[in-house]
């Protein structure tokens, strides 16, 4: 340990920038049913028009709405009931002038047809005579052809996210198998020569291993696979058999431990050991996650992150998920879409120019607004993030942020 | 088809507390690493101290605070420097007044010690001599035993989700096997003689099974098990005894299609025809979505849902996904805490009283504050949920919304 030892350290956005330097993961093809949360990898176009026939919104009847122009409560119209539409079935008649013909919801609208009626707006006397009493618009409860989506047409883009709706639209044009990026494999090493694993009772000075598991948590909750590969002894030959091991197989490897400079110094000394390897980032301006280091070894990222459980979960959300995002392939506009939430400042908060503070709040609903309240405690409490629902940031060239102040809240 | 036939609505709220009379699911033991976004059924209950010894946060030198009291730049102080502490293991010697110990993060303080200076306030002249130049208050960059958790302290709630941070907890208990509540089953049936399945190329009037694909991938996102029956024809016998297969195997069945009241009706005999069968709700004061059917077989739930994909979904979002969580053992106060976000209504909306209306909108973030955009466009057209990020609910009560009002957005 030499006294004194002050790294030079990387502003976030510097170091969010070096992260759009890795490349993304290759692709797959996957049967539609296994690719909820899946990025696609390619435009999708519709090869047919949706719906493919005109379709009736409304259960009622379908008619020619001139039919019906003019028509009042107390002037009726009189049409002549020809038929029924049958789902899934051609009309077996046309309709003309002064004809009217049953249809339910999602029926294909008969030649000639061009409205519906509602039921509520009608009223059958016999079998062969309607009684209309409100002019039917043309168009109106119709559902046209490609009115949802034209065959040629983009509908969903490559590097978007397929929810559920994205299922459903790949489900009407028939994709059973879609072109999607395989998910990142993140491998995950604990290190240190106080970890043990958590089925192992600690002997006094001893810690388990409690961020091989948030840390695999949230690997697998930003749509990565994790696989943890143990805990390394604090000796170059573990970690460094280990860290070989790892960039084998994965996208991208965490290092968690190693907070101190001592054994910082010697995680940064197996990096550099590493094939093709090139150490990016040394310290980082944020807090916490200030001794964050970030490498390269044969095209994939290295991370080694703060021992405190608490510090690498921020460094995560800050820096790690993003990365992830973008090598999963997830295009720039949608990335963090769905993982941040507005919120109003519920208190002063201080900060210390010169780094990025990332403070830990509770979201609290009063009527139509949420206030992000700060959570107090020491950054390597557990306890404060169980408390907590997200991350607020304050600025590196801010002294901090006043009372009422709208923020976004990293959740979490 | 009966024409006017009207049915009986029920209020959204209604609905929701109706859901409330179904049970929960049942309990199971789990290894901690499958638990992640699992469901506690019982309080968490710390068993140890955590940390379990006064542990250094930061590099630098164990000391007793006193030592340093008055000291600075100009009147530094003199410590003899008497051992390092080695991580994992006990200290080897105390702490006396005068002395100093060198100790990294994480490590254990030595007796005597209460307090860390960090490397950055003092110097090693040599060896054995310290020289300290700012002074040090007590427990200052110490983490105290128990700090994060007491012995006995109730740490986690029955019903609350497990995140990431939750699963560290755990893991820093040793809790290798956790009980949760079972993940509940949601069988889905589609019906209608109109539905092909996706792989099928549609004949002229006839539709892909979309709605078996997004209702399946909006049960995966909220927690629920989907299994997927098939396609029921419209006759009794065939969605009869896929509605008691689903009964049986299911602790929730989601119905699609039948949106017609001529397909609504023969979806609700057949459903009446189930082993003790209950209608609890059959219309809902809702738009889209007013024909929803909410029935009860031996205490299962079963949802009529309509046809058209764009209204199954937010059925689903709106009714469904609080159920789910209901029977998943979602604590109330959790509930949707995640999937919901605050905005500002970027434009005037009408609606129609007596109902109430949900709206797709699209988020729009400028600044600092985050604009509701609302999507136009029939309610049947998937092509707006693509589009779409959430929903804003309209009350029933109201006219509709000025623009500028602050709304809750129901994310998708």
């Amino acid at each position: 340990m030499t006294d004194k030892e002050f790294f030079k350290v990387t502003s976030l956005g510097a170091v969010l920038e070096l992260t759009r330097t890795f490349p993304c993961v290759s692709e797959e093809v996957l049967p539609l049913d296994q690719c909820v949360s899946r990025i696609l990898c390619r435009d999708i176009v519709s090869s047919i028009d949706l719906p493919e026939f005109n379709r009736a919104t409304m259960d009622g009847y379908a008619v020619q709405a001139r039919s019906t122009f003019g028509v009042s409560e107390s002037v009726p119209a009189f049409l002549n009931i020809v038929g029924t539409v049958e789902m899934g079935q051609e009309p077996a008649v046309p309709v003309k002038a002064g004809e009217a013909v049953r249809i339910a919801t999602g029926g294909m609208l008969p030649d000639g047809a061009d409205s519906v009626v509602m039921l509520e707006h009608a009223q059958a006397l016999d079998e062969h005579t309607l009684e209309v009493f409100k002019s039917a618009a043309p168009l109106q409860h119709v559902m046209e052809i490609g009115e949802d989506f034209r065959n040629g047409q983009k509908i969903l883009s490559k590097g978007s996210r397929v929810r559920p709706q994205e299922m459903g639209v790949l489900a009407a044009l028939g994709e059973t198998h879609v072109p999607v990026y395989r998910q990142p494999v993140v491998t995950i090493i604990s290190s240190g020569d106080e970890i043990v694993p958590i089925e192992q009772t600690p002997g006094l000075c001893q810690l388990r291993d409690v961020n091989a598991y948030t840390l695999a948590s949230l690997v697998r909750m930003s749509g990565g696979v994790s696989l943890y590969l143990g805990i390394a002894r604090d000796n170059f030959a573990d970690l460094h058999s280990l860290c070989k091991n790892a960039v084998g197989q994965a996208d991208m490897v965490l290092i968690s431990g190693g907070s101190s400079v001592g054994s910082r110094d010697f995680t940064l000394e197996v990096i550099k050991g590493l094939p093709d390897a090139e150490i990016l980032v040394h310290g980082v301006s944020i807090s916490p996650g200030k001794p964050t280091i970030l490498a390269r070894s044969r095209q994939k990222a290295i991370w080694g992150l703060p021992g405190q459980v608490a510090s690498a979960m921020v460094v995560f959300h800050v820096m790690v998920r993003p990365m992830l995002e973008w090598i999963a392939g997830v295009s720039e506009d949608r990335s963090g879409a769905t993982h941040e939430v507005s919120a109003v400042l519920s208190r002063n908060l201080a900060s210390v120019q010169g780094r990025d503070d990332y403070v830990r709040v509770r979201l609290v609903r009063r009527e139509n607004r949420v206030y992000a309240e700060p959570i107090l405690g020491k950054s390597g409490l557990i306890s404060t993030m169980v408390k907590a629902d997200g991350l607020v940031r304050i600025d590196m060239n801010s002294e901090g942020l006043v009372k009422g102040t709208p923020v976004r809240v990293i959740l979490f």
